[in-house]
């Protein structure tokens, strides 16, 4: 049932990656085996996808003349495979955390988006072609936006029966459409008509060939294979933990890292192309009630045996049905709706979102992914800039201690309650004495100020010395600089780095203790 | 008295900065009036400072050829002004946080140690020259470490008395020592016994001069001038900001800044080299009293008057007694305590801290910087990358809830209380649902969590996404989540963010409400 879903997919996402329709056939077999053999998850459906097939047909366009496209994916595909397993040996999973939801949800758009109107002119049979916005639209200027009749046509009826087939909820249709494409195409010899069609694959001894290896080509698809391989690590862990979740059944990270990089070179040596999940058909085999990793291998051989069988009826097949079915798939997963949400939450990071998806649209995948990386680390550290200290007071007759912009809360003259609403590091300490010394002058007559750590998660060696700067200028004013409600291993650390040497005041478990005891 | 001081040091400086010493001089008049004009601090010694000295030589070494040492320098501080007139007018002062302690220490350490080592070929008279360990190192072996007696016994000399002064703190001795070895040097014709001097002064027409407009020189020298600044500004301000605090005085960062630019401007006007405060006469200046910024308009009209009469016996000051004063005042600065101090609260930071000294020794200020920022960052993110989700209990008899791991607490089998220690960022919510979810495989009873938010300081997009991912996985479960102590900031945006359209738990005041309540 998977491969139903699985062959138009393949062939069409090779067409999107500009590489002939049967790479994605090949990119199916080995890497389903091998991810079978060495990943975690039993439902994962890898192979080609359209989100990575974008940014193949990107890294593609940088390997130099004389490098058939064919040849440098599979450069590419083994690049992958190895960064994914390296990144495995070093334990860098925990990389992946450094995609933020704005940046992913602005990079599916945008490269959504983008898919779409690079399968627009195939649709519509114009002879416009490239992997980005303004190439697209350079291409539609220099041809006059021409088009071709019977390939629209085409193109037009395949969408209309997606559609419907979808609506339906028939899941043969896919491939029922293509068949039936291929037969019309074939009955009514299309390509006499001007329909460009797949054309004759080549027979398969491109199984089980070496990547090549020179230098100069590897070098020039690096920086494109380091954001194939962490997109595609990202996006399958993302298919695997939500699928994951509804099973109950947990998912290794790290396993799953070298499962894809098995995928990935297995893919260098069969004549294919990078792999991730998908999450469609993931979700078909996890719905199918797929719960050991043998159902992949299944797929697998169904798929070897589909590729012997349709290698000639797939020859008449019209790119303008591919097309249909890549713009159906990807078009039904396009979302605006957090936009919206992020907008009402925080729009800094609405707006790192669509930065994302126009940079990704008019400029470049590399540039989308590490600006939105660079821009989501500096709004963290704007966001933990600011200490917020907060004055706080007594709720009458509880032990609970509030801030007293919030609260109607009662204080005494003499000792003043603070609350430091941010662990101390060193981003934000510079600023740690001026907040407390301008509460200070506000209460003159201030002589012990307790100080509540319970939000204080961490401090690091700066967080160390202007805490200790903070309590020499306080003594040397005649105040003295009391601590309540330490998290234990922060207190286990300022112990281990010898502070009972310079701090003279006490430690309180309770901040109302504090508050109260001498 | 400040003037006495500044004068050897603003000789010494320019020396080590690779300059004729007068440049120290002007760079020490009208930056010191501007500053007084412009900045915010009434004691604040501005002029050539050692670390700048270092930065400056290694930069100008970028200019091409056919650009003298003096003119690149002008053109230096005129970018070095600039680049913080625009931080100012674009309030980017805040970026100075970027620089943690543990790269400010390194910093620190490693520019003394690296100066000690230019100066030291100087004070014994070898031809050796170069602003960094592996020139001066490659210099060594091919000169065979000559050296020059005659010279060496001015430096030397000059070392001891200069030691035995400051034992004695005698504060008119660095001045005197000069004058004498001027006396001598003048008096036995030095230059003839091969002692390198200072040498005629070039008339004043420097004074008012412009900067050369040449864009490949700016552009050579840009990416110093943004190290320069930003090491100036930082370390300017950490004068400012420790003298303030002794005498509870604001310190405003942005007039800071402001001033600062204007004295680097002054000095690009005025055959000056960039400038910045100088902690030991900014010290001198505060024990003095001074507390009006007229002061530094004295020391400047004092300056000038001694630019008049110095400017013949100048000419006959031994190069390796300016090196001796250099050596003496950096090397008083020199302590190796935080290394050990950071390495025994976190040795991560300790480490990082001698890489950044390593680096600035053996490569370059640029890349100790930059790479300083980049680990600090790194480090960051890392600690806040793990959310520490703890089990909370009731401590017997009271309304407080302690980590059951640490203390003897009292837990109840279908309510589980879980405290997040974390901001809920997108570095770290990855992991929420799976620590939550093995929490809960230990305590298959539950049919509710209350999760205490005290310590969430922050809820990004990212977060508020997995909160609600959580929400819904224990829904699907039949588990309620409830949450306790939401900060009143957190709280506003999540329900400026719509949250009551899928959040279906309660939200209590006190974690112990939220246990016992249904």
């Amino acid at each position: 049932m998977v491969s139903v879903l699985l062959i138009p997919q393949s062939l069409a996402y090779a067409m999107l990656a500009g590489l002939p329709p049967q790479v994605g056939l090949y990119a199916s077999l080995l890497p389903l085996l091998f991810y079978a053999a060495l990943g975690s998850s039993a439902f994962l459906g890898v192979g080609p996808v359209a989100v990575l097939a974008l940014m193949i047909a990107q890294t593609l366009a940088q390997a130099g003349p004389g490098v058939s496209p064919t040849e440098a994916a599979l450069v590419l595909a083994a690049e992958v495979g190895l960064i994914m397993a390296l990144a495995a040996l070093l334990r860098l999973d925990a990389l992946a955390s450094l995609l933020s939801r704005p940046v992913l949800h602005g990079f599916e758009t945008g490269a959504t988006l983008t898919i779409a109107a690079s399968q627009l002119p195939i649709l519509l049979g114009s002879p416009v072609q490239g992997s980005d916005l303004i190439e697209l639209g350079r291409g539609l200027i220099d041809t006059g936006a021409a088009w071709h009749g019977p390939s629209a046509i085409y193109g037009l009826a395949a969408v209309a029966l997606l559609l419907l087939a979808r609506r339906l909820g028939v899941r043969l249709a896919p491939l029922l459409i293509l068949l039936l494409a291929m037969l019309i195409a074939m009955g009514t010899d299309a390509v006499s008509a001007g329909v460009r069609v797949v054309g004759t694959l080549p027979p398969l001894q491109m199984m089980l060939s070496m990547p090549r290896l020179q230098a100069d080509l590897w070098a020039s698809l690096l920086p494109g294979a380091l954001l194939v391989a962490l997109m595609g690590y990202v996006s399958s862990l993302a298919v695997a933990e939500s699928l994951g979740r509804r099973a109950r059944l947990r998912v290794n990270p790290r396993h799953e890292l070298r499962g894809l990089a098995a995928a990935n070179l297995a893919a260098a040596f069969s004549g294919g192309m990078p792999v991730a999940a998908s999450f469609s058909r993931s979700a078909l085999m996890f719905d199918a009630g797929s719960r050991t990793r043998m159902s992949g291998v299944f797929v697998a051989i169904f798929m070897g045996l589909a590729l012997l069988i349709l290698a000639t009826p797939l020859a008449w097949l019209p790119k303008s049905v591919l097309a249909a079915s890549i713009l159906v798939a990807v078009l039904s997963g396009l979302s605006f709706a957090p936009y919206w949400q992020a907008w009402r939450y925080a729009p800094a990071e609405a707006a790192l979102m669509l930065a994302v998806t126009l940079l990704l649209m008019f400029w470049s995948i590399a540039a989308a992914l590490g600006l939105g990386v660079l821009a989501s680390i500096a709004l963290l550290l704007q966001r933990t800039a600011k200490p917020h200290v907060a004055l706080i007071g007594r709720v009458p007759e509880t032990e609970h201690y509030r801030n007293v912009e919030r609260h109607s809360v009662e204080c005494l003259p003499e000792v003043m309650g603070l609350r430091i609403d941010e662990s101390l590091l060193f981003i934000n300490v510079r600023s740690l004495g001026d907040v407390v010394q301008a509460h200070l002058r506000q209460h003159p007559q201030t002589q012990r100020i307790v100080m509540m750590m319970s939000p204080v998660n961490a401090i690091d060696y700066s967080g160390l010395e202007a805490l200790r700067e903070l309590h020499d200028a306080l003594a040397r004013q005649g105040v003295r600089l009391d601590l309540s409600e330490v998290k234990g291993p922060v207190l286990d650390r300022l112990k281990a780095g010898g502070w009972e040497r310079w701090f003279k005041g006490r430690v309180f478990l309770s901040h109302h203790q504090g508050m109260v005891d001498a």
